[in-house]
């Protein structure tokens, strides 16, 4: 879209060329968040004090005979009605103990990412079902190529921190066979940090298996852990799953590094009233990170409270809304609060079309998040149709959206030099303006992000072009880069490892 | 859209009838804003006292001469090479003794607005020179007949806190003509607090006589000004520009609000980064502050510092983007700090279409001025295309899109009933849901917005129904409110009297 700017002439080519390859991106992932706080330090404690009341005498129902043992031994206690009491000492020792900040390894280790503290990333961890056809514009059934190639796409989006599959492939039948192939779609294509989900616990070991072949021999993976695993151990409201908790026991002992989500729905499975919600799913939070604290103290785990928001008109999932917007901000603020790597969803929207709604309803929900300091963002690229659906022309999108956000967190440097007093002097009293100074050169490479795919022209520039949109626009891109990258991260010798031990489809 | 629902039977029915019609606005114009700080009380210091060190030591140039008599007797220095000095204690007096609070009239009393304090109201400011037709979907020049049509559009909107006429009507050539009419269609066709411009002072007190006969007698307007005036009497950087002092002496006269607008441009007429633009522009709109200290201590006015963005690639206003978000909700948070009724400028997007770069970009950065306590939020409705552009779409749109971010700011109230744990407890310990409970039923009534254009449905609901996308719903809806609504705010007596006072076309 920018080829025709350097037509303009000299200076503003000379700029152009300048911006359009910063030596060094203004606003990289890993920005720090945390200036808003939806919440007051009262109102923290009062949400954190009902959550260790709901956990002290209401407890945790439908506990597994292995966990059970085992949050026993760790101090909690039986209520001797079906529910595990947890006292406040446990969960402060839980939290405690926790481990605040640890690296999500990429196979490339210029990828790896620190977690903790209020730095911020985005990355993925949708299941979408459909995928929104780049040809016809209509959703369909996401199928294992989509996912091979939503990962190569990605693989050159430089805010998508980590990648989950983003969609399931619902061409493959055999959950293990599912397991295992969205797991070398993952290997094959991205050498970022990865996340996956198991569908049974038993499925864990071979796949191990398989991550060794690619970490380079057997225990290499557990070394290096290079993939992450999300699981939702905790049903709403305040019971485990056993099937989970399985899983659960399976990647601690692979040291498989674990989001343990919490995804209650406001007025279904956890209170409508937002502070209750709060309470409650902070409750279960805190419930899975005991679990983890029971079976291995400061084992990694993402402390992913997704407040998660239904449209009580019709019971189905909303993703784009203030109240998700508020209630993701503040469960960030609440698990930051506590030290906690906190995982939080974002950047979710109910739009079906890469349109205004869509592009409104990911700049509320995301934006809030990363400014509450959200250590993991996730859903935040690709995603449609209330996390039913993913997109190519969403994942080019979203990404340079991120960049905006990250823009927004990095905030305002206030130092002697960027308060440029000497360079206002200078203007006021001499040609009276800062265009092309010293100063102003060396901000607009330093201070300003570009984006490449935004619009930025005159609408008769822009009606001559072919009044195009951002669908449009982001349907070339994502084609493009579809077109051009291949990558093949896993070398021919692995390759026919993994597919002598493993059926690959 | 939501018609078929019904269909789906009589429990869900109820709720969307309730839900459709609530009793009262969840999330009404007027939360409460500042949970999100981009700068450090530390920084706010910094940033606050080299704008004081500018206006005591470089102050302010080309001041004409009444401003200079005035601001000499408030305490000002001359330097003897042309340029005002503000001593700290000018400045300081001048914030002191400025109006902290202050009403804007709707002639409509139900819709005045108290502005102040942190309390957050989106409305517009925009002089767009094209309109974005909704019959072509191409930009052509923007009509009287325009302005009348997006403010008899705007009237119904109820996040529109107040309408500044929204484009220039380009087909009136002579300027007396234009600010009259421009008067005369707000007059027509809202109740609401209005806005507009005067290109030069001698047309403020014939207008005001017109404004007089729709308040019912002369001298009526100045009792209760319905009307506030948008002037730049500052020229970036720092010198005064004398047609705008004019006007600000003639509306001080007519006891005409003021939002003085400092509109600065980060590397063309401000330094780039980010601090020393802020400095520089605090500096000058306090150089507007003490202006009206100096003619009328007390005299409202909106301490408007509109920090701008333009890409430095091209030179061009940009209106979408991290930058712009962060500065103008630092902007707000300096002047809230200083106790000042803030205004800023958001919902700007450079998109030319209505797709999701238009959402994202409007997304993005009204939220952060809203989050930061904007307490008049300007451009916001209705804005395209770097805000060359005005849109009926983008009306319906955004204003949906503000009570999004009203629902953010409302933010979440922490009280024993909305902690709910006798609720959580009833749940997890009966049937292990919170659907239907009357917990739920008050709070979906009281804490949820519903939105009325946003797409919620499945793919495939959505697909049956034509795949429309946002930009679609909301012509449809602009178009049904054209239709529907022609309010005639002006008896017949006044709309007389004027026609024979004045040439409206």
């Amino acid at each position: 879209m920018n080829a025709q700017r350097g037509k303009r002439g000299g200076r503003l080519e000379r700029l152009a060329q300048r911006a359009a390859k910063p030596a060094v991106d203004p606003c990289p992932p890993g920005q720090v968040g945390g200036a808003y706080k939806p919440l007051t330090e009262a109102e923290i404690q009062r949400i954190y004090n009902t959550a260790l009341d709901l956990l002290e005498n209401l407890g945790m129902g439908e506990v597994p005979p292995r966990l059970q043992a085992d949050l026993l031994a760790a101090g909690a206690r039986d209520n001797g009605a079906g529910r595990l009491l947890f006292p406040p000492s446990l969960v402060a020792a839980a939290v405690d103990q926790a481990a605040k900040t640890f690296t999500l390894h990429g196979r490339d280790p210029a990828r790896s990412i620190e977690v903790g503290g209020n730095r911020v990333y985005f990355g993925t961890g949708g299941a979408a079902v459909q995928t929104l056809d780049m040809e016809s514009r209509a959703y369909r059934s996401s199928t294992l190529q989509d996912l091979h190639d939503f990962t190569r796409l990605q693989d050159v989006l430089a805010n998508v921190s980590w990648f989950t599959r983003c969609c399931v492939a619902t061409d493959v039948p055999d959950n293990f066979d599912l397991d295992v192939n969205t797991v070398y779609a993952l290997l094959k294509n991205t050498s970022k940090p990865t996340a996956t989900s198991f569908t049974l616990a038993e499925h864990v070991a071979p796949i191990v298996e398989m991550l060794d072949i690619a970490a380079g021999g057997p225990g290499e993976f557990a070394r290096r852990p290079f993939l992450k695993a999300h699981i939702s151990p905790v049903i709403s409201p305040l019971r485990y799953g056993e099937d989970a908790v399985d899983v659960v026991y399976e990647c601690i002992r692979h040291n498989i590094p674990i989001s343990c989500i919490t995804a209650a729905q406001a007025g279904a499975t956890a209170p409508a009233t937002l502070a209750g919600f709060l309470a409650q799913s902070l409750a279960e939070t805190l419930a899975s990170l005991v679990m983890v604290h029971a079976i291995s103290p400061g084992f990694p785990m993402i402390f992913s409270n997704w407040p998660l928001v239904i449209d009580l008109r019709t019971g189905a999932f909303s993703g784009g809304s203030g109240e998700t917007a508020v209630l993701n901000a503040a469960s960030a603020q609440l698990s930051n609060w506590l030290g906690l790597p906190s995982g939080v969803a974002c950047s979710m929207t109910d739009a079906k079309a890469i349109d205004a709604q869509y592009g409104m309803e990911k700049g509320l929900t995301s934006l809030t998040a990363a400014l509450a300091g959200g250590n993991l963002i996730y859903e935040s690229s690709g995603m449609t149709a209330s996390l039913l659906g993913a997109s190519f022309e969403a994942f080019v999108l979203d990404d340079e959206m991120h960049s905006h956000s990250y823009r927004a967190l990095r905030g305002i440097e206030v130092s002697e030099e960027n308060l440029g007093y000497a360079a206002i002097c200078e203007a006021v009293l001499g040609d009276g303006h800062f265009l092309g100074g010293q100063h102003t050169y060396a901000a607009m490479e330093r201070d300003y992000f570009y984006p490449s795919l935004a619009d930025r022209d005159q609408p008769r520039t822009w009606a001559e072009k072919g009044a195009q949109d951002a669908w449009g626009v982001a349907n070339i891109r994502a084609r493009q880069i579809l077109k051009d990258h291949h990558p093949e991260y896993l070398t021919p010798e692995q390759d026919r490892e993994i597919r002598a031990r493993f059926r690959i489809l």
